[in-house]
């Protein structure tokens, strides 16, 4: 089979195969966490409370219309109160399945929920440059580390692409999303990883209206450096990794 | 490398590999139309145009937190006029760049657009049962064949799965996405199939959540039987097939 017939093959459904496939969950093997876990010590930060207040275009129907990618922001931070919409928007939890699952403001497979969020803050009102991750339950941020030079290292891992934003002097927030590829393969053993990434893309589109919502524009980037963002995060790279990310500033004046 | 390694790295970015790689678009070969032709002599139904008055629940912020898979529904038509906005919402065309691409309600890497929408319609008002192409550009409908036990096909597609919505007895219309990954390949190569993937997550989030401002339930549907559908569809399996289906009714009163 050719590189491209493989990678095509991909896109497909293979539940003929799966059919004869034992899962881990067949097996009785325990369902992991669909969290990662945080330590006491850790650097907890409280979020606003989500609410619809920080809505400035708040009409659907015009969300969707208007949407584009944006490539170039403008100097100006978005609120805490935003970021806490976004990341609402994006992961949060809102219900539980009789089971105990968790479920989100996005569909996804089996409600395994493969993803961690991560944020590279540049911009955001009363919070200090750096790198965070999202608590979905607890909807909190964890600080994680400073970054020193965290603008160029964004255009680094962004590889200064071209139409990548000029994310360096101009967003005010880098999402990362990584994915636990394990959470879903218990379920799904080989077919997980189209889901995995469908799911993804579930995410950003409601990071697109969401961001359209508060008058900030967004751009998702699948281009990326693999290895050096994945050491920047300490992902190992096989049990976790980045999987997509998208720059969200505010829009430039018409 | 194990098939897990083999399909966990099919979820990074390979920009890297990328980079040594001539695409078709740097030899300069012709890029190939964003949307599939149809002939003079076809069965072309005019959509009626969209308008923001089908939308119920106008709230972005309530349709992302009132969201959810819905897996039974009523047995009531949705109109012509909510499946105008729902395909709309989900390929509709929003403008074209300078070099002539279209942009659509939804983002795509390079905006290369490689998905067609198929639509089984069981009960849609004012339109017979049967199998259709949506036409992006001229924002109308194909009707492509009627299909006899359109419902127990459905079944049989999806492999009469419990958690798959029932559709046979419910449902209104189900949204097939086929792709057309040359669209796609042509401009990143190996790399382009991740992006595919991503960007099918995109629609179907519009679908989610146009659906749920119109007072419709929606369940994504990503295990499927690709050979029947394939076939039903006329599509090849190589050059074109399907990626991802959605099943779209009206709610259940709650």
């Amino acid at each position: 089979m050719s590189r491209y017939e493989q990678h095509r093959s991909f896109l497909k459904s293979n539940f003929n195969e799966f059919k004869s496939i034992k899962t881990d969950k067949m097996k009785g093997i325990a369902q992991p966490p669909s969290v990662k876990s945080y330590g006491l010590s850790d650097n907890i930060i409280n979020l606003p409370k989500v609410s619809e207040g920080v809505v400035k275009k708040s009409n659907i129907y015009e969300c969707i219309k208007d949407r584009r990618s944006t490539r170039f922001y403008a100097d100006e931070s978005i609120s805490l109160e935003e970021l806490s919409y976004l990341l609402w928007a994006t992961q949060g939890i809102s219900g539980t399945t009789k089971a105990g699952l968790t479920l989100r403001t996005v569909p996804c497979s089996g409600a395994t929920h493969c993803f961690e969020t991560y944020l590279f803050i540049t911009k955001v009102q009363g919070i200090k440059r750096g790198i965070y991750r999202y608590l979905p339950v607890e909807h909190k941020l964890l600080f994680m580390f400073e970054l020193d030079e965290i603008d160029k290292k964004i255009d680094e891992i962004t590889l200064e692409q071209p139409f990548v934003p000029n994310f360096a002097k101009k967003a005010a927030v880098l999402f990362v999303w990584s994915a636990t590829p394990y959470r879903s393969e218990w379920k799904f053993d080989i077919t997980a990883h189209k889901k995995i990434l469908i799911d993804i893309g579930h995410v950003c589109q409601n990071l697109y209206l969401a961001s359209e919502s508060v008058d900030a524009g967004i751009c998702a980037i699948a281009i990326y450096d693999q290895k050096m963002i994945d050491e920047l995060l300490s992902l190992d790279g096989s049990e976790e990794f980045t999987v997509y990310l998208a720059a969200v500033g505010k829009k430039l004046e018409k």
